[in-house]
């Protein structure tokens, strides 16, 4: 046998209890015969494991299986991964909204809140919002905050590693915001922040749209489009985390700001606002022939940034979401136009999660951090070379 | 110690023996009893992996080293790998030359050839040319046919997996050339065929402008741009090969051709018409009014495709090669509008390559193909999960 691993014994102990902790989620239960067949680990290296594992809660007892009794003395002891030993909170906070959505160590949902919130409001509002909601869902599955192993957490701007908002315009205030320091204090666990866009790729690879493809731009729709993009299964943030803020490419040479695109008056829309925009929209189905030029701008320039991704990247798919998704008239000429203009024109799909997009990819931001921790055979064993 | 690897024994055998040249690569020679010591496998193990090693070619003895001799008996058999054991063959096919670079197992130069060819030339003559330029280097450097490991090869176009060019416009009979099968009848060892741009990318990394950065795009600047990126040290080609391919950009709304963009006189250029863009650019230097009108169209555009790679991929550098980079007044307008308009600006060099660049990514990504077989602990560990 290679000795791959060197002689770090603690190193050691920790890719054997990943490997065991493996073959434990995939199965009810399981004896200890059984783990030493399928993990090829010793018995008395196992016991050693399997206490550790038993101490932290991740593994407990299971009930005996009544077919696997011995003859003569007591039925084999059972073992089973614990998926309610640890909780993960995935957050959105947005310009309307905050949410938040619960579940157990296998990604279970237990629990969710969300409250509006106003577009024009503070930082402090925004996350006080976003505290009450964390207490609500809390309280409401009846989960204590220190059963909670990790907490991800998705909103607009581009973040960096250690949680700040380096640039963040659509927010009041969320520029320069410490975001996941202040998010921090709320939780004895990690906070993980990301870009609103990329939480929704996550999303909509995870249980959406994507589920099938593990190369894939999300296009987070709005009136400046935002995109998260999936790399062979893996998120791309980017060198300095701004991938896919692809809202200022239509300013060069351009200078077209989409809240002129869609105005039908000469005056820019504020550009939070989607109800003056849906407006347009529904002006522009009767036949209003100014709303439909503006339409018409706003579709040509929502193509325009797309197939910059999409010829940059060239993923399999392209997943639409975020509210201007969900109007009339966006998705079909979107499809058209890709496949005239990108040598291989991806697929044009609908967001299967909706509003739930963002907060449930950065629940399973926070699942990812906690099963790396738990079952990172791959990375322990490679960080050696 | 975890069974990672579980009982293949021809599996074990290929780790054992990736383990043994990893280690072997990074000193001059090792003698076995050094060789246990760094490796952790057992004399008897190791002495297995080292006589099949030997068999193949790929390591052989080392001269005894005085220093380690025994007082008494024969000093310890030495080990070393056997750079000449092999050599790697990259060629680039582009519209004006053909050019080929042999290197041995650590990629070090020992031949070079390159030919012009027209960029009118039918698919055959390039072809033919191509065999000319191989058969020139091999034979100048006295390196047999039968000695190539790997062949790597760049040129223009969308490249399948299988070297077929599937969209290949900048070459006459280019698209759908089975360009991978009709080089493997010159060849007994594996032809791997990659896009210019993608090759010059990772050529930049090895040893051009992008030694010291594992996210970069290359932008192979001519009529029309393309582009070659690496994330995370590795060549992102896209779900269908065609990432990069932003040529295309530009023509949504605004139906702006390169060659129109830079003419002077409203018929458009040859689109492979280097020395009459050349002419443009110098009459612009000295001041004529509708060529420096069309040298800013030019620009504008490249900028603009460039910042759509940028905000979409967010790389940590740009490096700009293809002969256009060449050109005065190109490198300075991208700097100072790529940071204008993007959130995080990238850095912005020149390429250190230069026309190089093509033949050299080639030749590495045959270098790369080799040591994968050779080197690959973490590909076959990791298979497993």
């Amino acid at each position: 046998m290679a000795q791959l691993t060197g002689g770090d014994p603690s190193l050691l102990r920790r890719i054997n209890s990943a490997v065991v902790l493996h073959a434990l989620r995939g199965v009810d239960a399981a004896t200890l015969t059984e783990l030493v067949g399928v993990t090829g680990l010793s018995r008395p290296t196992l016991e050693g494991v399997i206490e550790g594992l038993v101490d932290t809660g991740v593994v407990g007892p299971a009930a005996a299986d009544a077919g696997s009794e011995r003859k003569q003395g007591r039925p084999a002891r059972r073992f089973r991964f614990r998926a309610e030993s640890g909780y993960l909170l995935g957050i959105e906070i947005g310009p309307h909204r905050v949410a938040g959505l619960l579940s157990d160590l296998e990604g279970r949902m237990v629990g969710s809140a969300a409250r509006e919130v106003d577009e024009e409001a503070p930082a402090e509002e925004r996350l006080e919002r976003t505290r009450a909601v964390v207490g609500e869902v809390l309280r409401h599955s009846g989960v204590p905050r220190d059963a909670l192993r990790a907490v991800g957490v998705g909103s607009p701007g581009i973040i960096e590693a250690d949680g700040t908002v380096r640039l963040g315009t659509a927010l009041p205030g969320w520029t320069g915001l410490k975001l996941g320091d202040r998010l921090r204090r709320s939780f004895r666990c990690p906070v993980l922040v990301e870009n609103d866009a990329n939480a929704a790729a996550v999303a909509e690879h995870w249980k959406g749209a994507a589920r099938d493809c593990d190369d894939l731009v999300f296009v987070l729709a709005g009136l400046s489009p935002g995109a998260g993009s999936l790399i062979g299964g893996r998120l791309h943030r980017g060198y300095g985390g701004a991938a896919g803020e692809i809202g200022a490419l239509h300013l060069l040479g351009r200078e077209a700001l989409p809240e002129k695109l869609l105005s039908t008056t000469g005056e820019p829309l504020h550009k939070l606002d989607e109800a003056a925009v849906a407006r347009v929209f529904a002006l522009a189905r009767g036949g209003d022939a100014k709303a439909r030029d503006a339409v018409q701008r706003f579709i040509q320039r929502l193509v325009h940034d797309v197939a910059a991704l999409v010829l940059a990247l060239d993923p399999q798919r392209v997943v639409v979401g975020g509210w201007a998704a969900g109007l009339d008239g966006v998705l079909d000429p979107l499809r058209t136009e890709l496949a005239r203009y990108c040598l291989r024109p991806p697929q044009v799909k609908l967001s299967l999660l909706g509003e739930a997009a963002i907060a449930t990819g950065a629940l399973r931001l926070a699942l990812d951090h906690v099963e790396e921790e738990l079952f990172a055979v791959e990375s322990t064993v490679t960080a050696r070379r």
